[in-house]
């Protein structure tokens, strides 16, 4: 009989519980957050105060992006198909993929090319920049995280996540990597491509030491949320096989309003 | 032609940005914790700060289970068959189903019945909770929450819970209606069936008025993400198409270790 | 160490080969049509030709319907998405849920009732039809199989189904019994609801007693077929990301035409 | 508003009835069989008498491969943590990916590959099969369809196959080009990696000329039938929640049985 044995590195259960990267799950219950617990189930070590602020601040700005998403008009579909919640959420979950949120990992490829090539010197990493363009278009590949279909003006959430960032203190040499890869794709193709959501969340990701491989596992872990909820909206709400328009839908939920006095004043702190 | 537009009351995206019930995404961003963006998503309101914390501590408990998971097993072997993350993920996302997570929903619903036929009166709890199994009983319904197949104790997780609420000062009736199904199964079963993290859970979320369809949303975000830290492992570490055995198991990561002692201090605050 | 050795009664592999059901699969590769080792899977037995052929028909009937579908608009959205054909392809087979393709296993149930209250006597039907439905009502159940939302006249692939089995020389009180239900809804509700592709397709699988809990199988398998084809065309046809309008669309691939002369003949047998 | 108006060149509905590439899917049913009105949908046109007998057989030759397959364990896990049957076999078919069942298009491009080398001319196949290895290699392209891991002899499937592929009188080419690259991987490795059921799926598909994209299509149409059978297997005889051994599990169904005669006739046809 073959062994069959294997090991992992991640967990194990005991009789008394759960021991998540040799620290007792029990103990982390109510003290280390979620997005914490996440960073280290990922990375294996618990992230310092300020990198938790912003893998926190990350999921945050991924949890939604409205109904429109394909991952949302995916898993409506198939909630409209009789599709229970999770099976709903699974059609979302595979809709995430190489053109919707996938793009994450492939920013944090050139980012770290471009910080590569550099030899972490500042002021290389614009010639960098263009040799990375120019390996990557040799061998037909499209660099991700940069110009967004959406938003024309820059997407506000990133002045947000750029502002976390400095103040974590993050080193921000990815960050400016990200920035020489748009100046030298305006040069390349005269096009103004802005870093968008995913280009920032690399950038920030690799300023962090976020493994690649998981950059879109976090975005998932996001938002699933999100199409948890418009699932469960189209399961609970509306009616058996409709037609789903992809734009033409609107907002009938509450009105515009600001966070709760307290909470704004974390954000305007003075 | 027909008129197909609808309306979401969760989100919907501008040209500045994306707001959620009525919130700006960016006000949030780094302001408020995801597992409090995702209760705002769910339920429409943002938590009290009590409910937030129970919220994130419910989300660190059913982060993950360990290798043996079902839904561990079942996206590793579709790793294992070559499936890239989200699509292995995916296979895990679908065994989390009516034995394997999906037993909060059922457990609220009893929890919630006890606590009908009681009418919020604490001393009538245990004739509720007669009554609340005969009826399901009748309907050949299961009553999910109660015992555990495989702590053999107390799972150590429900005592971290249970101090938790207790802390965060919530009413306490459907914890109080919980151990009543307890002492009710006791008498008609001769068992000791004691709340299991389910059932703890289920409580927790009938104390904070967390809607019971979603219930099962919030463990599967939780556990997505142990989902995705073994299914990265399966992909990046392991050979492909390994038998992979759901028993025979072990553990070679970090050895047992105490969190940071400033962490510590907050389980033990004195 | 448990002994976790388990059983199963459909098929094994040998150093020779695989055998399913008994059968050495080598020996049916090009001698029993895959329709027939479908049944043979499902049902562990070989079919009559007669059945065979309309296991046959019944899958062809079922290959395909159009690109409004909602399995195939979710499929095509995650396709969309970036999702590999087999990933896109699970969208849409979550999809055929509930409301959309698992019509077919309820309808058996309810024509099998019928058959049940009746004692198979023929001239019983109509009352026992009446009896079923009323049962139905009373515990909130719904009667699948009846009425068709898009073909206004009556489906005319029913005809052909219904053809088919009386060419096959089927018993027939299972489709006495679906016309029984049509005349006993007609009854109550004063609607004409009459037999739809469903409704025709359990009547026929009754009649050939293939195994209630694998009639959506059989759908799936057909259906699969179709969502792939779709998949594969949005994969490598259509832009990434775009907006899938679920009605808006139309067919510009080769015009109507009649099958060959030959094919015809089998048709028109005269 | 923008026009989202889009095409397909699969298929419509209209009020009488289905159009599928040209053809009323009404016309097909009952005369042109499944494994054909497949080859309809993915190809555009409908096949000959002999590719149909083909097409049938591989589907046949990959309906299933026993239960230790990783695609069916993947859905009996599922299954086993309650999802049901739709949602299962999602699980197995999430599966059937790079390395289990996929490799039938990496061995098309494989042998085209070495079939536009020889410009056709059977003398120049060993070079170019010689050639197309050496490119592959240089990218690190694994070539798929030459060794097997289970049946140690010669898979007995591919005999059959050949046999039928001989008997449809095909041209014949790419099957030597598939015998050219077992030998230049001989010269190459000083290993036997004879042609397995992928690699012979592949020859025999570019011998019918069908489209490279959609022939794991093929397989996945084939294979779902056997993840379904087990997926319904384990729902309807098999404990929740079990811990799925993926080697030590055994056979209980019907003895070794040989087929009817009249079937047996068609194989001996003497």
């Amino acid at each position: 009989m073959t062994d069959l044995r294997w090991n992992t590195k991640l967990s194990y259960t005991t009789e008394d519980g759960i021991i998540i990267r040799g620290y007792d799950l029990i103990q982390m219950i109510g003290v280390v957050p979620f997005p914490s617990v996440l960073y280290l189930l990922f990375t294996g070590e618990l992230p310092t105060p300020q990198t938790a602020k912003l893998i926190d601040a990350l999921m945050v700005a991924s949890i939604d992006h409205g109904p429109g998403a394909p991952s949302v008009l995916a898993a409506r579909t198939a909630a409209s198909g009789g599709a229970p919640l999770g099976a709903a959420t699974a059609a979302g979950l595979l809709t995430l993929n190489k053109f919707h949120g996938a793009a994450v990992e492939d920013s944090m490829e050139a980012i770290q090319r471009v910080f590569a090539l550099s030899n972490g010197e500042t002021d290389k990493l614009d010639q960098a920049a263009d040799t990375m363009i120019a390996e990557w278009r040799q061998v037909g590949r499209r660099i991700s995280g940069f110009g967004h279909r959406q938003h024309k003006k820059i997407d506000p959430r990133l002045e947000r996540l750029f502002q976390l960032a400095k103040e974590a203190e993050v080193p921000g040499v990815h960050l400016e990597a990200a920035q020489a890869i748009v100046r030298a794709l305006k040069r390349k193709t005269s096009k103004d491509l802005p870093i968008n959501i995913d280009g920032a969340t690399a950038a920030i990701l690799c300023e962090v030491n976020f493994p690649t491989s998981l950059s879109n596992a976090l975005f998932m872990v996001a938002r699933i949320t999100g199409i948890l909820a418009h699932a469960n909206e189209e399961i609970t709400q509306m009616p058996p096989m409709r037609r789903i328009d992809p734009v033409n839908h609107g907002y009938d939920g509450p009105p515009a309003r600001n966070l709760p006095s307290q909470m704004m004043n974390e954000i305007n702190p003075l």
